[in-house]
C-alpha cells in the first residue's frame, strides 16, 4: 500500500485531491547532493551500473524536493548494450557507440536482451523501492524502440539524424529488425523492472520528432504498440516528445499517459485526455529560469489548463542542469498548494 | 520579364501549368561543382564574401538541376557580423561567435546594420541577376529575428537553445531590444537585396520549434511581423521550421508563402492555403536517400496532396550533402514532369 499514490490515480483518470508532479532529470546536477555523488565516481557509467549509488541519487529528490514520484536513475542506451552495442558517456558531449549499426549482418549478430545482462537495474530497483518504504511510486522506463535505433545507427546525438533516417529509408527490412529485436528485449528489460518494483514505467521517445508522421506510423509505433501491448501489469507513460502530429493515433495506444512538452496545445491536451488518456508534462524547462513570481503564475496557468483530471504535472523535458534550486523548489510547491477550482 | 515566373505564380495563389521547384541549399555539397569551387578556397565564408564565387556557386544549381529559382548563396550570420558580432564558420561543426550577447549593455554596443556593410552580398546579387539573363527569379534571405538571437546569445548551434531560451526567460527587455536591432537590420538588408535584383525572399526561423507558441507570440511573430509589414515590393516566404503551433497565427502575416516541413500535415496545409497562403514545401529530405522508384512516388503523392493552386515544391529542409544527385534530379524531374488532375 502506497501512502501517497496521486500519480497512479491520475494515470488513471480519477479524482485526486491535488495535481502530483515530478521532474524529468530531478536526479541530477539540479542537486548539490548528486554532484558530490557523481564527483566521488570516475563517470556517469559508474553511477548508473553501482545500484547503491543508483539508489542514492534516485531517491535524493524525493527526500530534497518532495516530489510524487522516485525514478529510477539509469540511461536509456543500457538496453543497446545489453544487445551487444557498448556505449559510452563523454562529459559534456553525450553518449558515443564505438561501433555503430550499418546493415543487416550488423543486426543479426546483436542479441535479444533476456534481461538478466541488467541485473545491476533491477538491484537498484530493489534497494529505492526498500529505501522509498512505500511512501511513493517508483518509475521505471526504456528508450523507445525509434529512439535507440537512431543511437545505435548515428552512434551519437545529432540535430538532425539523418543518418538513422536514411537508414529507414535506404535498409526498412534491417530498420524493423532492428526495431523488433530491441523491442523484445525492452519487453524482457521492463518486465524485469516490474518484477523488482517498478510501479510504473515510462517509455522515452525523444528523437519522435525528427520523422514524418508516415515514417512514424511505419517506424515508430508498431514498436510502442508491441511493448505496451506486452505489459498490462503497470500503468505506462509514452513521451513522444513533440511529435504532436501522431496525437491522434496514441489515443488507441495500450498506455495509460501521454507525455507532451511545451509545444503541445490546451485542444491537444484536452482531446488527449476526452480519449480516456492521462496526460503528463508540459512545462517549458526554459521556464524554470525565470523569476520565482512568474514561475508560480506559469505553474498555475499550466494547471488551470490541463484540468484537475488525468494530469501529472512535469516539464516538457528533462529539468537543466544550470536550474536554480529554488526555482526548481517553487515550482513543485506551487504544484502541491494548487487548488483546482472544480465546478459542481 | 521573366521567362520562367512559375515560383512568383505560385506565391500568388495564381494557376500554373506545374508546379514550381527548388531546393533548399541546392547550391552546395551535393553538386560536385560546388565541391571543386570550395575545394579552391580556404574557407566557407571566402565563398560567402567573394561575389563571383557566390555568384558561380548560385548558379551551378539552376544550370545543372534545371531548378524554378535561384536563390543566393550566402549565409544568415552576416547579419549579426553586420551588427558588430563577427562569427566563424568550423567546418562540420558550423558557426560560431567567439563573442555572445549576456547582457543589456552587449545588445546596446550593437549598431543597426544600414545595409552597406553587406555590399558583397549585393554584388553578388547583381552578377546572379545578370547571369540568370530573366531566365528565373533570383531569391534573397534572411535569418528571422529569433533565430539570429538565438545563435547570438548561444555562440553556436544547440540542440535545446536552453541558453537563448534562459535570456528571454530572464532578460525580456534586452531579448526585446536585440530583436528589435535585428528585425531593423533585417529589414535594410532585404531593402538592399530588392534593390540589387531579389525578386522574392526567404525568412528562415529554423530555430522556431524550440520555442512555446507563448514565447513565439512575444519574442517571434512581432518581428516577423515587423519586417513583413516593411517590405511590399516582392513576395516573402516565411520559413518557420517545424513550428506547427503557429500555423493559425501565420495567416495573419503579411507574406505570400508559408514554408513548412514534413511534419506538417495534409489539414494544416489546406488551412493555410484557404487563409489565402502559397505553402512552401515540405519533402523529408532524408526521403531523398530511398530508391528513385520510390522517390518518384512520394514526390507525386506530396503534390497531390498540395493540390495544384499556391504550392512551391521543395524540402522541408536543406537537401543533405550526401544525398545521391540522381536521386535529387528525379526529384526534381517528377515534379516537373506531374500532371495535376483538375477537376473541372
Amino acid at each position: 500500500m502506497l501512502e501517497n499514490d496521486l500519480i497512479l490515480k491520475a494515470a488513471a483518470c480519477q479524482a485526486v485531491e491535488r495535481t502530483p508532479v515530478w521532474l524529468m532529470r530531478q536526479a541530477g546536477r539540479i542537486l548539490p547532493e548528486y554532484r558530490k555523488v557523481r564527483s566521488s565516481v570516475s563517470g556517469f557509467k559508474e553511477l548508473v551500473t553501482t545500484p547503491e549509488l543508483a539508489c542514492e541519487v534516485t531517491i535524493q529528490p524525493v527526500d530534497i524536493l518532495g516530489v510524487d514520484a522516485a525514478i529510477i536513475f539509469s540511461d536509456i542506451l543500457v538496453v543497446p548494450e545489453a544487445m551487444g552495442l557498448p556505449y559510452e558517456l563523454i562529459e559534456a558531449k553525450g553518449p558515443l557507440f564505438l561501433e555503430t549499426i550499418e546493415s543487416q549482418a550488423d543486426v543479426e549478430k546483436l542479441r535479444v536482451a533476456e534481461g538478466p545482462e541488467l541485473q545491476y537495474v533491477y538491484d537498484a530497483l530493489k534497494l529505492v523501492k526498500k529505501e522509498l518504504n512505500n511512501r511513493i511510486p517508483l518509475i521505471g522506463f526504456a528508450g523507445a524502440p525509434w529512439t535507440l535505433l537512431s543511437y545505435m545507427v548515428e552512434g551519437q546525438g545529432s540535430k538532425t539524424f539523418s543518418k538513422a533516417r536514411k537508414f529507414l529509408y535506404q535498409q526498412p527490412e534491417a530498420a524493423h529488425l532492428l526495431l523488433d529485436k530491441i523491442a523484445d528485449s525492452t519487453i524482457n528489460y521492463l518486465k524485469s523492472q516490474i518484477a523488482a518494483g517498478a510501479d510504473m514505467l515510462q517509455i522515452f521517445d525523444s528523437w519522435a520528432a525528427v520523422l514524418s508522421a508516415e515514417q512514424y506510423r511505419v517506424f515508430g509505433l508498431p514498436y510502442l504498440e508491441k511493448i505496451c501491448n506486452a505489459i498490462d501489469e503497470v500503468p505506462i507513460i509514452v513521451f513522444p516528445k513533440g511529435a504532436n502530429y501522431t496525437f491522434d493515433e496514441l489515443k488507441e495506444l495500450n498506455c495509460q499517459v501521454i507525455g507532451v512538452d511545451w509545444n503541445a496545445s490546451t485542444e491537444d491536451v484536452r482531446n488527449l485526455q476526452a480519449a480516456g488518456k492521462a496526460v503528463q508534462g508540459k512545462y517549458d524547462p526554459a521556464g524554470l529560469y525565470a523569476s520565482r513570481k512568474e514561475i508560480a503564475k506559469g505553474a498555475q496557468q499550466m494547471l488551470a489548463s490541463m484540468g484537475p483530471v488525468g494530469h501529472i504535472a512535469n516539464l516538457g523535458h528533462g529539468v537543466y542542469p544550470d536550474t536554480p534550486l529554488d526555482n526548481v523548489r517553487c515550482f513543485i510547491d506551487t504544484i502541491k498548494e494548487y487548488q483546482h477550482v472544480v465546478s459542481v
